[in-house]
């Protein structure tokens, strides 16, 4: 069986300044963020072509190397590369200008990207700040529950339909529109990072009140979304865990500290995420804070079979420099998978209210080894994985069928949600 | 609360050339082994005489060093250290030299050592090969269900009672009795590393056989056991996942490769094990190949409280480099608690036969960060842990409180062994 290759991007993320959402002063405020719905939707399209502009950049340097070496890469970006004064007014023109550079034009056989597996960062379209997920979010819809790769149009219906600066398109989904079509154009598996998603439940009117209106619920998710090559929506992971903590700056040695509460904007997911990766295996997804969960990244691999999992995260620069890489590399040893942890570059510019990313996206191989690693820079890595070297390990080191459950203690075993439908799985938001 | 201090001693291995076994040419004849017990019983006093010359060692390094500095530091001992020509010949006679020497009976106030908790490697008084265990195994008593303190003798009675060269010790157990007194005497705990262990069970006697004897079956484990500052035998950890690997040379990117089944001879345990360290919190043991079982530290993290993991093991030189201190880091920072590794030192002669031990052990703090780590050669690691670091840590990304048990997934959660004794529990040798 042959090897898949895998291309990471690491982009640059928006900061919160440029963002289109006027700051209160104060977070008590935070409801009377004024929002400028044009200034968001440019800021999605320049994360589109930032997208475009990498993949240019990350698949020229594969062909340089040679698209034969199989071996592991790392590519970093000039930051002229991502200085287009000019972005394209619609994602679809973005997707035409990609397949028309030479790199992608020189693409021979019937595959149009010399790789099979795509993975974007956590919220790659949107600032990564609690006063800035509601103006960016969008609707993405269901999974299909039978996917239907022969009528890939279908996946995602509804949304993305209308495009370009038209009001439409600020209600529709264009992060979610593009990186479909992204898919369905480069014939390749996109693990779509992370964006916000706002899903709204329609309560039954108040009985009684004028006009018997139904009262809209909305909760936030941070959501990754996975097409198959055909373009196809198979699979939508809701981060489980959601991103709390409280590092004073007097308890990091590094004296820099972080405080973020993402409960108090977003709602957790209830359901592990996985899907099929043709010629490889099972890929299991988690979102950031979910890599610091083993016994997510055990029901992944014990009851959903995965080979692979996508952490796409924004680690920042307290918990980055200790954590990052020893918790990828853990996850992998410890259920013998390959790791793929997908991050933001770090911001060229700092400053108050700018989420610091730490960068240094990574692959690791199922024995625990950083095959690629990139540093803070924007970058792009190319990596070959294979199932038969993760069968090989299991082989040496039975670990996965050496396991005591049911003997010494039960199996982390995922909950049935019979019965159950997708928004009513999904929890409420925190405090 | 203050620090606990703890004492690391990586000693070396016993060698299978010199084991007192006379080793059968083929793996077939086993059975036929020949053993010379005075032998054995003095190849065990000669390692529980490294221990009092690794013990020596280091509290006088620690003492020139300062006693009162807290922070974690290695010595390694010169060769010429355990070089003694002169074993004595009973364990009681070497605690006797112990407490002489000046490092010890420089000793102010009322403990007799400077640290609380001492932890010894994995089979640190038998050469690790499975034609030895047999050879070398030990009885060892239950664990009292309620531990008596206020009466240390009673812990472990009937065995340890004769010493010297007598035949009565060489079939009770010299190394537990010598860890019980160590214990005692010092007044710190001890977590012994592992011995292995012999567990007779008497079969009913076959109807209408001459005599009416009972069969006896006999099951082999590889063994920790725990005792308090009393010398109150109070935990008893039997290794619940045997070493079965197979890596061959021509896989490992060193050529060295390690194939061994501990299950050809050896049984594994069925449960748990921690205990209450004063001052500190609950402690689990792990043995060696326990350490590749996330969900295994996770029980003993979630179920059991505990706030620091040992794990005497002995990795070898071709699973050492890559994965042992990653998995012991990855311990760490998963459940937020100390690890300490403790391991014997790699053999200054190699051969055929002979178990490469890696060395390397390790203190690593609840942040996954390394606090003290030895490289190949006998040395102590002398290391502090506070109570308060891992409390501090656990609010600061509060994983511990954030997990999605019982929504998403199913706890691992401790089988509950009612009704069933601790002989009954255990395992059948594997094949």
């Amino acid at each position: 069986m042959s090897p898949i290759r895998v291309c990471v991007l690491q982009l640059p993320a928006l900061l919160r300044r440029d963002s289109g959402v006027a700051l209160p002063s104060s977070r008590a405020a935070s409801s009377s963020a004024v929002v400028d719905p044009l200034a968001v939707l440019q800021r999605k399209q320049q994360q589109m072509q930032r997208v475009r502009e990498a993949l240019v950049g990350a698949v020229t340097a594969l062909r340089q190397r040679g698209e034969k070496d199989s071996s592991a890469f790392t590519t970093t970006f000039e930051p002229e590369t991502f200085s287009a004064a000019a972005v394209p007014t619609s994602y679809k023109a973005i997707l035409d200008a990609l397949l028309a550079s030479p790199a992608f034009s020189a693409a021979e056989g019937v595959r149009a990207a010399p790789f099979e597996l795509l993975v974007l960062p956590e919220i790659w379209n949107a600032p990564y700040h609690n006063s800035c997920f509601g103006a960016y979010a969008e609707h993405i819809p269901d999974v299909p529950l039978s996917p239907s790769p022969q009528d890939p149009e279908e996946a995602g219906a509804g949304v993305g339909a209308t495009e370009g600066g038209g009001e439409a398109a600020l209600t529709a989904s264009p992060s979610f529109a593009f990186m479909r079509d992204l898919a369905k154009r480069l014939r390749v598996y996109v693990v779509g990072g992370s964006i916000v998603e706002r899903s709204a439940t329609k309560k039954r009117p108040l009985e009684g009140r004028d006009g018997g209106e139904a009262e809209e619920k909305v909760a936030l998710y941070n959501t990754c979304c996975v097409f198959d090559c055909d373009g196809a929506f198979i699979a939508k992971h809701r981060k489980m865990h959601l991103f709390d903590i409280s590092i004073l700056k007097s308890d990091d040695p590094n004296g820099k500290g972080i405080i973020f509460r993402e409960s108090d904007t977003l709602s957790s997911g209830n359901s592990l995420t996985s899907f099929s990766l043709p010629s490889f295996g099972n890929v299991g997804v988690g979102i950031c804070y979910d890599l610091r969960f083993s016994e997510m990244a055990l029901a992944l691999t014990q009851q959903r079979q995965c080979k692979l999992l996508c952490y796409p995260g924004a680690f920042n620069q307290t918990t980055g420099p200790p954590h990052w890489s020893l918790l990828l590399r853990g996850r992998a040893l410890d259920n013998q998978v390959y790791v793929v942890g997908c991050s933001p570059s770090a911001p060229a510019v700092s400053g108050e209210g700018e989420y610091p990313a730490y960068g240094h996206s990574i692959v690791v191989s199922p024995y625990g080894d950083v095959l690629a690693e990139l540093d803070g820079a924007p970058g792009a890595i190319f990596a070959s994985i294979e199932k038969g070297k993760v069968d090989l390990f299991r082989k040496q080191v039975p670990t996965s069928v050496q396991k005591r459950f049911g003997e010494v203690y039960t199996q982390v075993q995922e909950i049935a949600a019979e019965g159950l439908n997708g928004a009513a799985r999904e929890g409420t938001p925190g405090a």
